[in-house]
């Protein structure tokens, strides 16, 4: 089956600090042409971060899309220096948490919602925390609060709908199977 | 913690086919201003269909973001007729894939990534399915080719990168889960 749609013509709507929106022309597999509306963005990285004691560490931030608080994992998009988005990841933590993690294993990528979005993100389990006495500030109109969840209390979130975005439902499922597997193994 | 981000000034950038893009000027808790662009999206829903013999129903289709094929769960965004968020999975569970279910289970709703786009979406399980002898067609610019997987054969396209969007990993990590259950209760 033939898949590809080729583009025919190209155009940026818009440019701004976050959003990058083309619009294109493209010709479809059966000869006929359609528009695709293409936000593009510099990607990002997330992460699962565990305490010591088995906690998530989790934020709380304002989203003006949803006009309300959200509980997320920590989360950043990548900056025109970043190599590395592991690199990324650590500076995030950091800024957002306070927290350095000695332990990091990448857990997965994932396209948030390829119809009409590029993005793509790195997720990230980071473990062995430790605190950063003068941690890097947040960008200046970042407003974030750090919270330290056991299982109950993230499940708790996610049914009052204060958790709610792809990444930290993600993350509560595979917590789900982690704590699952643990169980097996004592 | 304060966290709200008022409203100063809202302008339309951009009213696309799929995507609308606002440009929102906020009133920061600290008394600053910042800009936050907003994609708005009218909503839209995604279904787990599980054959009566155990596998996925998975969905290939050319993703113009990425310029490549995807395989995904059967999705589709909410028509301005749509009152029903059910009925909407209905047909699409139907166009994308001819099989009808006779059972719904709704599992979670989630928005793919708050801090710029407001679009949520309803994740269903959808079982006892049958095919549909004359299913309604797809939108013409759509091109889908269907996959029935076992969850050996949906962990290689995931390794091969050809499942890579938030939503069917999240159902793969649920199947990983619910085949623990099963043999657990076995």
């Amino acid at each position: 089956m033939e898949f590809e749609e080729k583009t025919l013509s190209k155009e940026v709507i818009f440019d701004g600090v976050l959003v990058h929106l083309e619009r294109e022309e493209v010709l479809l597999p059966n000869g006929a042409t359609s528009v695709r509306e293409i936000i593009r963005h510099p990607g990002a990285v997330a992460m699962i971060p565990f305490t010591n004691d088995g906690k998530m560490v989790l934020v709380r931030q304002f989203r003006k899309p949803l006009d309300r608080t959200v509980v997320e994992i920590p989360a950043g998009k990548l900056e025109g220096t970043d190599v590395d988005p592991l690199e990324a990841a650590k500076r995030e933590l950091e800024e957002e948490t306070h927290y350095h993690a000695d332990k990091w294993e990448e857990l997965v990528t994932m396209y948030p919602t390829p119809a009409y979005l590029d993005e793509k993100f790195t997720l990230y389990i980071a473990e062995d925390l430790s605190i950063i006495e003068n941690p890097r500030p947040l960008d200046e109109d970042e407003f974030v609060e750090v919270l330290e969840c056991t299982y109950e209390e993230a499940l708790a979130l996610q049914a009052s709908g204060e958790i709610c975005d792809a990444k930290t439902l993600y993350a509560l499922l595979y917590w789900q199977l982690r704590l699952k597997e643990m169980n097996e193994n004592e």
